[in-house]
């Protein structure tokens, strides 16, 4: 194969697991690894040849500003590969001048896609201008490994129509309310209770508001409404419900939060008592709507027995209907979180990438 | 792009589809048909100019045969695509002939892949010594549309390890028991008068014993069992259980058959009552276990409220076990059958080899 040559951003989590997978690649398929940085580390062979993970902490090398990294990948003997595992705005605000520049990139970092609308279109303008010279895959920015964006797109250029996206598009949402009001009706904790739990389990991020307030989910909205072709203007735009109580809206620390939910436990019981009088469960539901142009993100009383009240665990779940598959939606479910699923997405987007470029 | 040269062969339910699919992809991405074949018919041009499918029905060209067609192709002033909308096996046995001659395979037909392992590696291996120049994509061979192939292929190629794959692979085994035994208890026709209706509806063969025989759920195994890679002989080499009652395997007729189909109702009954029993439902399933290499379809008793008793309609229904994603599988569920959605399985696959040829 011609050469091609990779950067790798971020090693986190994600990124780790990625570099683990990457290496496991058969060569064929493997990029030679010239770039790999964390936060205040940098690690770059001036001459393009590969060089070792094993070795970024030790390295001195000087920081390459974003143009710089720009210049360096555009310069290299063969086409070259960002993957972004960060979920960095700076970074995603470069993937224009990347993408220009003839270098692909592959992200799970929602930030480029449910950013500006402007942004957006910078990023998938400069694909169209390339020419299938500089690509980007963003798989694991919804749903992580699952097959979700690689659907969706496939749905639109053969010809369907999707008319309604509907699902259930985080794992602590998931987890939360699949415990806090299962299908079968055991659930009797209250809902701080769970979100305690939660939090002790590592479930939610460090302060639980950052899922709470659905802004995760819209931004996973977001990105899907503007595949299905809807031009939003971005997370903000459109109506999300957000489970941190007013009055701890502003509570302090994380703690602070914690101590306090208890005390309007009864406004999500509510919820949930009257979704059971109507013989449903209430779940935390995203829906794009594409002929009526609207989204939305919030509480939902859903129908037992459907694949949505049945969702177990911390799994996620999207549902595309289309003129095609009609009044049963086309169906993808499974863990949605995850450094391991979410580090798949990123790796089967760098395959399709190193086939296409190859 | 540089030129590429579509053959169509088979313009049944699928093939019509797929060619108003074909019509509407964006210039771009569409290679220039120039060979057009349905069973006694052929349309073609020496110079490799577009022929119009409209023009099929009064063709008078010479019939080419398999390697006549083979040569044709690999002619072509650039590469050549053959879109295979058949069942038909000679025409899969000629693919590891068309991937030797550069020429790359995309299709519906399940023969190719379930028929003898002789023949999965010897396309396998073209494909491989082509080095990227001849490729195949089977994605509409299980499941219609549905991503089940490309996810498979997906987990396997970033490493995971699945361990067991199972599901509901029949859109008509789906409605029969989806109706004879829902899982919220409300059934109460006969077994032989769901089927009644079924073939009424269209919903099966015109024989319902190609349907009620499990082989072409057995055909989908052994693709899915090969990809994970066991080495199964083929849907012969594994238990598959027939729902043809031993007495009426050669019943004649297929109006024969459904009239003395009633008379055994009792033994699905039977069934249906034991599973209820153990708070179940009784499903047509199949499975693949891949560390014991063990491959089976049959009836099964699936416990209430999992993603397999809760299906509707003809949905087809997969799961995928797999060590990164652990305890809960990831699912695929929807229409696995139907022109349209077959048809775009084909499109989409076409589109992806399109991408990486041009």
């Amino acid at each position: 194969m011609s050469n091609l040559y990779l950067a790798v951003i971020g090693v986190g989590g994600v990124g780790t697991a990625f570099l683990s997978q990457l290496a496991a690649l058969p060569a064929a398929c493997r990029p030679t690894l010239v770039f790999l940085s964390r936060s205040s580390k940098q690690l770059y062979s001036q001459n393009y040849s590969a060089v070792s993970a094993a070795d970024l902490q030790s390295s001195t090398s000087k920081l390459l500003s974003i143009p710089d990294l720009t210049q360096y990948l555009s310069s290299a003997p063969g086409k070259a590969i960002v993957v972004d595992n960060t979920s960095n705005q700076d970074v995603a605000n470069a993937y224009p001048a990347f993408l220009r520049s003839g270098i692909s990139v592959v992200t799970p970092n929602k930030k480029a896609f449910s950013g500006t609308l402007q942004l957006w279109t910078d990023i998938f303008s400069a694909v169209e201008q390339s020419n299938g010279k500089a690509l980007v895959y963003h798989e694991s920015s919804i749903g992580a490994g699952l097959p979700v964006i690689s659907t969706l797109k496939d749905l639109i250029a053969t010809g369907d129509r999707v008319t309604k996206i509907s699902g259930v598009f985080s794992g602590t949402m998931s987890f939360l309310f699949n415990s806090f009001a299962p299908a079968d009706g055991s659930g009797n904790a209250k809902w701080s209770q769970i979100v305690a739990q939660a939090k002790e389990a590592g479930y939610t991020e460090p302060d639980p508001r950052d899922d709470l307030n659905g802004l995760d989910v819209a931004r996973k909205l977001t990105i899907l409404a503007r595949l299905a072709g809807l031009k939003v203007d971005g997370p903000e735009s459109f109506p999300v419900q957000s489970l941190i109580p007013k009055a701890l809206e502003s509570a302090g620390s994380s703690d602070e939060f914690m101590k306090r939910l208890p005390e309007f436990d009864g406004e999500m019981e509510q919820y949930k008592e009257d979704a059971v009088k109507q013989g449903k469960v209430v779940r935390y539901v995203g829906n794009v709507d594409v002929p009526k142009g609207e989204v939305k993100v919030g509480l939902e009383f859903v129908e037992k027995g459907t694949p949505i009240a049945s969702l177990r665990g911390s799994d996620n779940l999207i549902m595309f209907y289309t003129e095609r598959y009609g009044a049963n939606p086309l169906v993808i479910q499974g863990a949605g979180a995850g450094g391991d699923v979410t580090a798949m997405g990123v790796t089967g987007d760098l395959i399709k990438v190193v086939e296409r470029l190859r």
